[in-house]
């Protein structure tokens, strides 16, 4: 049974200033509905928060062994990096390994995330490189993945290419329909973004938090990619993120990859299940308290960490508390 | 009669990606609302939409005359700048003529909007000071205002200073209510942003549209106002930015301004009219759509102009049309 809408407030001084709604499913592997907020049949764009998902065809490969990649390299395959140093150096020395080379990824450039890392290349009289881009590492996924099958490398961002077909035919296995038959547009870094009602997003998060319906290829590829995230999370992220901030604290427990537009997904192996968030005016931020709230709701976070991931403060320009950003009381404030 | 809300869409490929719901006011410097959607009674936080009318106390002053300034000041006092050259020079060079300096602003400190602007300031070593932040022209009329009548300018932010009350009575003037009777958050900047309905900021923003209603001195402070909206665009916002694109183009005939958390405000003297538009989850990206629309709604665009602002592209990092903006059919699409 669907409940109201998820919303997330944010709040200045004695007012509600603005006010995000979205939907959330709570899903088994099974499909059971566990729980849910909103209208969780209507169909999303994944983004970026399917990346763990997207991972799977990657780890099934070989293509890890055959390159000497370790648990940086299937993280960062599920990352939206920061662009920073260690980020940016990984890529790099893991493309040469696949001899190939940052001219190889078809994702595109744009500046890194952080101010520091932009200001660090002006001093350097450097420009950003594909390698930079938040995708990065998923690319480097998807073209080693294409070398280790001997398929050509070029397109292989384009939807009738191999490296995007198996994307499908995995989500297919983890969701239990059929991703074929998904319409779709055209992702930031340029894949295939497919149209999955958002239960069945949740569904896919089930399946890799619980493989025990999975074939083994899938169920020891899901248990890679939880322990690569919870092992670096620094690589699925980086300094001061959220979803670096979760993956580091709740090892073993729960792996969240955030997408844009207001998406969020997690796995909570432990308790055998899968969410998925979507903010509908597209927002991070409450796509982030939501994530949080929804953590807390499941019994994973302390106390403090409760208070602090669910309350974050809004602060003006020189640093004075003017407000909070919080699950509102009509969800689960 | 207010009708169904303000809706703006973002699609990627065939899927309505995400939809941002708001309110918007049509209203006469009567207070007769002329057309409304959404709930316009609401209390709202204006934040920078209202700077044309917290510039009214700042022309009626005389600093203007006495420190020998001009329609770039008046347009610096209306403004959320880019701290791009020309925007932190005019404000060094104005404080100076008032006898004052960068360390009388109260508004703090943050990093110019453009990357490039950024890039400048590594190149040069140097870090952004407070002509850098968006407001500082608006808080140097602050300042000048207070040095005009004698007053002492530190904690010239604050609720209970001369300069903080002013605004409220030109609130009240221009908007036929008590705005002492308001709540009130901290902005950005400092100062008190006022819980104003909707209605009341569009009929604000009308009375300086048509101030035949208004006492000769704010009828003619809010002429000189609007004058230098348009003649100094650039100085509103900065380069590419929506306000500058607006109040260039439509010099006599609209002068608009962006507030954050998806605030709008306009005035159309030609039609004797006030606009007043939130977005309720904060979206900037859609309020200025929304504004674009109503413009468009009330006949002051033309084609092209109605082509490029009410439907601005999406594209992803190599530059591909990945979707676009727009107002909803629900709406006004």
């Amino acid at each position: 049974m669907s409940k109201g809408p998820v919303v997330i407030e944010v709040t200045r001084g004695p007012v509600v200033e603005s006010r995000h709604e979205g939907a959330a499913a709570i899903v088994k592997a099974d499909g059971t509905v566990v729980d849910s907020w909103g209208d969780i049949d209507t169909r999303i764009l994944p983004r970026s928060a399917n990346k763990p998902i997207q991972a799977m065809a990657f780890v099934e490969s070989g293509a890890v062994e055959k390159f000497g990649l370790g648990k940086e390299h299937i993280a960062l395959s599920c990352a939206s990096h920061n662009g920073e140093q260690r980020h940016v150096e990984t890529v790099r020395a893991w493309l040469k390994k696949a001899n190939l080379s940052e001219a190889d990824l078809e994702c595109g450039t744009h500046p890194p995330r952080l101010q520091a890392s932009i200001e660090a290349l002006v001093r350097e009289n450097a420009a950003p490189t594909a390698a930079f881009n938040n995708c990065s590492g998923k690319h480097s996924g998807f073209l080693s993945t294409a070398v280790a099958y001997g398929e050509p490398t070029k397109g292989y961002i384009k939807y009738d290419h191999p490296v995007q077909k198996r994307l499908r035919d995995v989500m297919s296995d983890l969701s239990g329909e059929k991703a074929d038959d998904y319409a779709y547009g055209t992702d930031g870094c340029g894949i295939p973004t497919l149209a999955t009602p958002l239960k069945s997003l949740a569904r896919a998060m089930a399946s890799m938090a619980d493989p025990s319906r999975l074939s083994n290829r899938h169920a020891e590829a899901a248990v890679r990619i939880r322990d690569a995230m919870n092992a670096e999370p620094f690589m699925v992220a980086g300094s001061g993120r959220f979803c670096t901030r979760i993956n580091e604290a709740l090892p073993g427990v729960a792996q969240v990859k955030t997408g844009a537009e207001g998406v969020f997904c997690g796995m909570l192996p432990g308790l055998g299940l899968g969410v998925a968030i979507k903010m509908w005016d597209g927002a991070g931020r409450a796509a982030e308290i939501a994530m949080a709230t929804l953590l807390g709701h499941l019994g994973v976070l302390s106390a403090a960490q409760k208070e602090e991931l669910l309350h974050p403060p809004v602060k003006n320009v020189v640093g004075l508390l003017v407000g909070e950003m919080r699950p509102a009381k009509s969800w689960l404030g």
